[in-house]
């Protein structure tokens, strides 16, 4: 735990894929794929073998394109569903098999009518058999983010000790508060005997929105490993945005922590993976949206057409994105309208731009945004008259 | 501060139409203001009645139509904005002028070109003009998520001094992580002096995806007003989601926070906002996406339909959103087959729907999603078989 680096587990193509209308094809899915490994994620989980025929191709035809990321398969902690992953992923150069059992009372009580004992016999049985396969083993406890902290502080020192080398703290029903998330993963790194034998992941969905900030929360609580997905997307309100993750781990260097993504990367990745899936990403999206680096309010365009960095965190280009845009609707003030009609080639004195101000505000107000082309009618007229 | 209610402070209609292509007419913003109203938010922010004509109409409108919400307008620290928004307020029952200016450094030097002490000056300045006007001033003190802490502090006390009732922490550019934001509002909660005598606020941008996180962490550490609009819309990455924090402190109650927002109107107004502004939500957005309450995964689904609560931790009608979904797709697993073939009628035996279940894989490898048209034929085929 003493590295700073934080491994990105990307799971666009497993829990990210399970979202109605979303689902690839083999084809498309090793496209992805190799887009991902070029973009630099550490694992990739490429899908559920066992579920279906066509997610055990997927996972066969990943295991045999990637040679410098790791590929993993999702299993239940069944045995047929970690042989099938196991058959799955033979030609991976880094194979890994993602096996686990849920973990919080709710789920031992409503999904599997059982004991926690049983719960921790199970998981043992399912980590020792992958083990026997892949000496790549992560273990996740399904709903820890309910779960009892001694009892699952007990079950992640079993698994560990059956072999596993990463165990998964899943906040599966996107329940918790970064400061609460936190606490789960700082007292597994003080009350789990064997935990320096593994590394912690955070698994976090984003039903109240918080998936970012508590994934980013296990992160300094010790957790070295964090699955997302590109643009967020999943099952009910997504995972974890690989991309938000990136750029904040990026953007606060006092946390001396580092991933090996290429952040130039995203907005083209993020663009690829919404038209294959057909998944739409909204404007106002962090880092990936149409209009994250767009300003429009005339306070914004005036401070940063001084100094971008008065409202600008990120630059676009340090995410591969098109330059700022200056907007002009009713919000904008006259710097921003002087700024564009230098753009456009025209020179007007202040007063100048101060008059053609007021017409402009008339056309701002009946319009949603003012076109290049409407600026030119404007400056005709000035220019006419002159 | 002793009491846990939250003010939802709605910037939907001033921050949140700072968006390109958004802009409303009058009579649309006076609706949804309406609208807003009768969603139960404190305090609704009408716009930025110096900005254009249209701007001062709509606040107007509103300040005469709104009997129980504060009406609030937005204002630079500059005396015309300030006279012109009173202007524009005089109608109100409840009328607040929110006037502010740049805190950090970096807004000091490049936007404003000045010192701190001037910066003072003309915050205490501007706070006693509009206190002349109405009772109920809120100052912001702009990017004060970058500001230095000891001068914000001081910034802080001498408005509040002059006559804040509510000072207002924005993180302008999305930069800060949750514990960073709540230690700036507890150093400002133990350190300035006067600090009872007003409301602290936070005001934080999504541009990393931690607004959320962020302003439940500020509300934690002592704020007792949030502003958000509704979906999270706004310039760049957009504003806090109101949807998103209304529902974080209802899930919470070990926080002993609460809103006045009727969580049951939050998907049709956000729908309604989207419509308005045409500006899109995409599909897994927290509490409003249309997939908020889409189950898909095999796992997922058998879990929820033995019991709700593995999966779901908001029941869609306590956010007025249509029953949970259950899709049928390759992650499908037998549970949810059976359970769709019953919604259509069809009673089949365990041993039926093993049977069917390959079939339905087959069909669900080669299209998104099974739709009951298919499922129909498959159930047909195994009637005319029987």
């Amino acid at each position: 735990m003493s590295d700073g680096k934080i491994h990105i587990f990307d799971t666009t193509l497993r829990d990210g894929e399970q979202v109605p209308g979303c689902k690839l094809n083999t084809e498309e899915k090793v496209k992805l794929a190799v887009e991902l490994e070029h973009l630099g994620v550490d694992i990739l989980e490429a899908g559920f073998p066992v579920s279906s025929p066509g997610d055990f191709e997927s996972v066969n035809q990943i295991a045999k394109t990637l040679k410098r990321t790791t590929v993993c398969g999702l299993t239940r902690a069944v045995e047929n569903d970690i042989r099938v992953a196991a058959e799955a992923l033979k030609p991976a150069v880094l194979p890994r098999i993602h096996t686990g059992i849920g973990s919080s009372d709710n789920h031992i009580k409503y999904k599997f009518n059982t004991t926690r004992e049983n719960i921790i016999e199970r998981a043992v049985a399912a980590t020792k058999l992958a083990r026997n396969f892949v000496p790549d083993v992560e273990f996740y406890a399904e709903d820890a983010g309910r779960a009892d902290l001694t009892f699952l502080a007990q079950l992640i020192e079993a698994v560990i000790a059956a072999g596993a080398t990463v165990v998964n703290i899943p906040d599966t029903t996107g329940f918790c508060l970064p400061h609460q998330y936190a606490e789960k993963i700082s007292y597994l790194v003080n009350n789990v005997k064997n935990i320096d034998k593994a590394i912690i992941s955070c698994h976090c969905h984003n039903d109240l929105g918080l998936a970012t900030a508590n994934s980013i929360a296990g992160a300094i609580a010790g957790a070295r490993q964090i699955e997302c997905t590109i643009n967020g997307i999943g099952e009910r309100a997504g995972n974890t945005s690989l991309e938000e993750v990136v750029m904040t781990i990026q953007k606060h260097p006092e946390l001396n922590l580092y991933t090996g993504v290429n952040a130039k990367e995203l907005t083209r990745i993020s663009r690829l993976v919404s038209e294959t899936m057909r998944m739409m990403v909204q404007p106002n999206k962090a880092i990936v949206g149409d209009n994250a680096f767009s300003h429009s309010s005339g306070i914004h365009q005036d401070g940063f057409l001084k100094e971008a960095t008065t409202y600008e965190i990120i630059a676009p280009e340090e995410v591969g994105a098109d330059t700022s845009k200056i907007v002009l609707t009713a919000r904008s003030g006259r710097s921003a309208l002087a700024f564009r009609f230098k753009k456009l080639g025209y020179d007007f004195t202040r007063d100048e731009v101060d008059a053609l101000y007021q017409q402009f505000l008339q056309v701002a107000d009946a319009k949603k945004e003012v076109a290049d082309e409407d600026l030119k009618v404007l400056a005709e007229a000035v220019a006419s008259i002159a």
